[in-house]
């Protein structure tokens, strides 16, 4: 063990001395890295999907489910989007060396904020192998040094990919040791990164609600945790039932098993016996499984293609990562602005309504990183944002909130610009 | 031990039921409230004193520091300030329901960031009964509950001040609740407090290093850690000699018993020969006591006037909060760089400069909150970088840098107007 140890902290110093480099490094060299690290995804990607591919057959021996094995895999498709995403990112401006909110003070002195990187981030993320370049390209454009620890259940796909960004990085200038990616799957590794305050300035966990309770209890930096997305859709009494039917489909089919994803679909009882069969028959050809609690069962039950099943108290503010949907009518927004505020878990929600109050009063009372009114809240992503590829979306409230792009891995310094005052 | 921590579990509760309320809650009651503590700051102040003349003799008694005692005193002028203070936080703009950075996506979804409160915050702090006003305020206006528990040795006049802001308050109309205080200093209280991460948003700890490291180490919610300043003065060999010596005098003497005030003066060899002499002897007249590497005891030995220590390992990257300052003649500016990076807290550090590359250097290469040309580090505070009263300075990079203020106390969360969209 104590070897292993050993070699983190090198990887750590190696970070950290890099990320001094880092900070000052043009925004040419970050750009030209990034565009390395989109063109070697596809020339290498033989070399990566081998490298996936090893993982993706452990895991589904070992009988993973359905929706961690779809988090797991990459394919030509799924590569040339992550380099477009790359792309995306070495096309935003970069956000350090900004000047703002500068300002003379009556004494004369010139005081503003000057945008610098955070310094060294550590990642701890799951099966995603994806995450390991997304995490590394935002970190390099906003001149931060990475320490990365994916799941053992990628390992493979994750060294490959490291490789590549390594190499890239390198060739383009980039100082040695600015991203690192912790090897060795030793759940101790983890401990005792979370106890390097000195060297790491921030954890970022991507994962399970378990993996982030872990490392918000343990870390001693700060934290942005999330990722844990209890999303509800509210269909409204004056809600335009077509829009509300593709929203709450949109929200609930088109990815199941991602955190934006709808889980409990909440209805007006003015408007639920019209709506409620027309989206549970979408669905149904979809093959989502409904939960509702009695009213819900009530409509749908004459219909013999749904699937449907008795809600219980745990379906309520569960996340269920798959084609499976709580339903609940309910008799006004105030109930579901309770409803919401007890089981939500702070990342989407949103309200389908055509009646100016009802959107703007849940817009201000939602209490979530993202509020939306007659929309899917399948767009929360740091992509879809325009922020380019994300490192996490924030369910907490400090630093930053929702999905976290470039800016939002920066902090600022004040810089005094003065003729020689002092305080009296 | 179990009635007591029910009692901080109920304070809890009711600190996060007012916030609901706080974070909807008008500018015009909050104002009133800051003006009502301001009024009765002065109204009843006998009754603020007399509790803090209790706590002065006790510390006094119990043989505590000067620099301590000094943290402890209030009287009337203090109070006077204090509740100027208030004033200015009152008349500041409310950060609350500012909506930032709206667009509208390709996609027509208008989406943009609405600043609202963090929600419950807690506050751990020692000796200063002032923190109890300052942080009430600052709270209020940003529409956040606030638990808080001062030092044991404070505890009449902290006591005192919250039940003169638990009346002001509610006499303009602010939710019961909002401010807690916890009354009962058994050490215990706050391991508990720094689990109730599903109440508490944040916790500012403002204190001495061990305080500051316990609640790193121990607290499951976001922590804004500062306060420790090992502030740097580096006079370059390009200096105004009567600018520095004004710079450096009012850095150590002006109130040296806070963090930032200076605690190394670092100058360039080549004039150090001139200018030491005359920073010593204004020092000198202060009481000021220098412990000076070997070359700067060289040029100042010649003094007799003068308080002179060999300067240790240990006078680097000391906070002393005294009229103690370590003195080290360099070479150069490299030097300082890397005598700040190594012993620098990232608090303030200043440069005394004539040369236009020698100052833009320093502000883009010194890694610190605050980093100054040709002006006093004692400047580093909100009220004096016109954010009104501040809850405390941040050394860490994460959220916000430097004095955090009523901005600096909330978070945002995502509006997106849609007409329909879903994600393809």
């Amino acid at each position: 063990m104590k070897s292993v140890i050993e070699e983190l902290e090198a990887q750590a110093r190696a970070a950290k001395a890099a990320s001094h480099r880092l900070a000052y490094l043009s925004t040419e060299i970050k750009n030209k890295a990034l565009r390395n690290i989109a063109d070697d995804l596809l020339a290498r990607q033989n070399e990566i999907l081998a490298a996936n591919q090893i993982d993706y057959k452990e895991a589904e021996a070992s009988g993973m489910s359905a929706a961690m094995l779809d988090r797991l895999m990459l394919n030509s498709s799924r590569l040339e989007s992550i380099a477009q995403d790359v792309l995306a990112v070495a096309a935003l401006p970069d956000p350090v060396g900004e000047i703002f909110d500068m300002r003379t003070l009556p004494n004369g002195l010139q005081i503003g904020k000057k945008r610098v990187p955070l310094g060294v981030i550590g990642a701890i993320y799951e099966s995603r192998p994806n995450v390991t370049i997304d995490i590394s390209v935002l970190c390099l454009k906003s001149g931060n040094a990475v320490i990365l620890r994916g799941g053992k259940e990628a390992i493979h796909a994750n060294s490959a990919l490291a490789r590549v960004v390594q190499d890239a990085v390198k060739s383009a200038g980039v100082p040695d040791g600015a991203v690192q990616l912790i090897e060795n799957t030793d759940r101790a590794l983890v401990n005792h990164m979370l106890k390097m305050s000195d060297i790491i300035d921030l954890i970022i966990p991507r994962g399970g609600a378990e993996l982030i309770k872990f490392v918000k209890e343990k870390a001693c930096m700060p934290v942005v945790a999330g990722g844990i997305g209890v999303c509800h859709t509210y269909v409204d009494r004056s809600a335009d039932v077509n829009k509300a039917v593709a929203i709450a489909f949109n929200a609930k089919v088109q990815r199941p098993t991602v955190c934006n994803a709808l889980d409990t679909l909440l209805v007006h009882t003015d408007i639920a016996e019209h709506y409620l069969p027309l989206v549970a028959a979408e669905w149904a050809k979809a093959g989502v499984e409904m939960h509702g609690d009695e009213r819900a069962l009530a409509i749908l039950k004459q219909n013999p293609a749904l699937k449907l099943v008795p809600a219980t108290d745990d379906d309520w503010g569960k996340e269920f990562l798959s084609l499976v949907a709580a339903v609940k009518v309910v008799d006004s927004l105030d109930e579901t602005l309770e409803h919401i505020e007890r089981y939500g878990s702070g990342h989407s929600e949103a309200i389908v309504t055509e009646e100016y109050g009802a959107a703007m009063r849940f817009l201000n009372e939602v209490d979530a990183a993202c509020v939306y009114v007659n929309a899917s809240t399948r767009f929360t992503d740091g992509g879809q944002f325009g922020l380019g590829a994300e490192v996490g979306i924030s369910t907490q409230k400090f630093h930053a909130r929702g999905p976290l792009g470039v800016r939002e891995l920066t902090s600022y310094k004040w810089i005094i610009f003065g003729s020689g005052q002092v305080r009296t």
